[in-house]
């Protein structure tokens, strides 16, 4: 099957087999989205060498349960053992021998067909479009800040940096009814954000101060220091970020003002699947350009440049 | 009156008038209590100049309202303005107006008299010596951990670092009835620990690794890279050290395990008071040593040492 892998050199579209595991179901791929952390992993974080891609949706085409076999799913990235006691604990996300598609020691989404154990599969409810359900992963990873704290309606929101994720974050807080402002240093992204979401750029930034949660999407070591000083004494901090490098910080200031810091990655499937189906949450207004698998490398290329938010990829 | 102050020039024993202020009841100081913090501000930490001490007991010698007069009294070392936006929210602690007692704009204990709002204090019980009464202030800030985090009784915790506050929080912690480990690489300071939690030198942290609860009291900056590696995925971590420097820490490990970060200070007077009326907490063996406070300077030396705990100073 034709697949773009990063191998030792840089990433390659070539052919190859689907690297097949015993007992998992094989899916063959719709269409799969390019993330921030692909551009980071072709940069060399996480040391990963094989098929890139972790948003996806796509058909089953065989199962060790055949009711599964003509299914469209989306799927967890974390294949977790099942039986050590984080996964006993249900932290399945956090099991250290798992594997992680297209990211940790699996094969991922941008090839014709993945593999993946069926635990980890989720149905995608009959009028969601493939172009929204490909968000699922990146929205469960929004989700995720709502399954971790509690944020109140009459909450003050500031969501730093809407690229990719911070979009859907800011949507996805602005769910619970509080106000919701969203910074970024690029003046193109703040458009896309729905109506009722606030919008500032970076110059505007210190007239939010005082926020109850910040929420860190900028992916850069800047972020985090503007959150510090944008949050509330006793107000909390989201490091919704994943890079390989985020420079350091002294912890004083947030002992000082008793700040809670969350860290949060990956998030649960189901509502972020409701949400698509409600309605409530359309992220299809972000995806900037299509690509076909054999395109890959333009596609990585589009996806890094500033003016692109969401970069799909079809087999 | 006699008072122990930081000047520009380091401290001093010296005679100097009561700076009272409007409105404020005067205070005959009883037995006070040195801090980490007053070691920490003797070395320049928030530019400080005036009389140390936040950690005392007292009686009311002057109070606008005259019931007041004649009572035993403990204090909140925050005297916020009471009007402000964060005032009005609940967090005087955290009022940006505020003076605080011995570190802030605002002459402290380590004096035969020291001025503070009647909203300030809290009557002592009548069964709490002076001498345990004067843990009230690193009590409290104990009690602010378990105001900041549920704290299961099924839960795991490790406390890192158990000098003077350190030696509270291992206490406190271990009333919720969760396991308590506490690390320290003073094996003297560990023996003052009481039955019941659990011991260990900084060679044997590793074997506590998975912990629930990581509340980091050491001081400094290998504390918090410890206590990151100790707390298991989707822990918490207590940040309960106020210091000129903690160096800096990455935030992508935090991020990565999903970690949540406390930063906690200042806490609630009335639990703790509570906590030593009822025996649940006894501090009185973590005295080390005693001296007039015409001997302050003294006092600052041997409060310095590592084989020292908490040094009392009676006016």
């Amino acid at each position: 099957m034709r697949a773009l892998a990063l191998t030792p050199d840089g990433p390659v579209v070539r052919d190859q087999p689907l690297a097949t595991r015993t007992g998992e179901a094989t899916i063959r791929t719709v269409v799969a989205g390019v993330c921030a952390t692909d551009l980071e992993l072709v940069r060399g974080y996480m040391g990963f060498d094989g098929v890139l891609g972790h948003e996806w949706v796509g058909v089953v085409e065989d199962a060790p349960d055949p009711a599964w076999i003509g299914r469209r799913v989306v799927g967890d990235i974390n294949a977790a053992c099942g039986e050590c006691a984080t996964c006993a604990a249900g932290r399945p996300t956090h099991c250290p021998q798992r594997t992680v598609l297209g990211i940790q020691d699996r094969d991922g989404a941008f090839a014709e067909r993945l593999s993946l154990p069926l635990r980890n599969l989720h149905s995608v409810p009959e009028g969601v479009p493939d172009e929204a359900a490909v968000f699922v992963e990146p929205l469960a990873a929004a989700c995720e800040i709502l399954q971790q704290i509690h944020v109140r309606p009459t909450d003050r929101v500031v969501v730093l940096g809407v690229g990719r994720l911070g979009q859907l974050c800011a949507r996805v807080l602005a769910l619970t009814g509080a106000r919701v402002d969203a910074i970024s240093r690029n003046p193109g992204r703040l458009e896309l954000l729905p109506p009722g979401i606030g919008r500032g750029t970076l110059d505007e930034a210190d007239a939010l101060a005082g926020a109850d949660l910040v929420v860190d999407c900028t992916g850069n070591p800047e972020g985090l220091a503007l959150a510090t000083k944008l949050v509330r004494p006793r107000g909390t901090l989201v490091l919704k970020t994943t890079t390989h490098d985020l420079g350091t910080l002294s912890p004083i200031p947030w002992i000082l003002d008793e700040i809670t810091l969350v860290g949060s990655r990956c998030g649960p499937f189901a509502p972020a699947l409701r949400m698509l189906a409600s309605g409530t949450v359309d992220p299809t207004d972000l995806i900037s350009a299509e690509y076909a698998l054999d395109d890959g490398l333009a596609a990585l290329d589009r996806a890094a440049r500033r003016d692109t938010v969401k970069v799909l990829l079809r087999p």
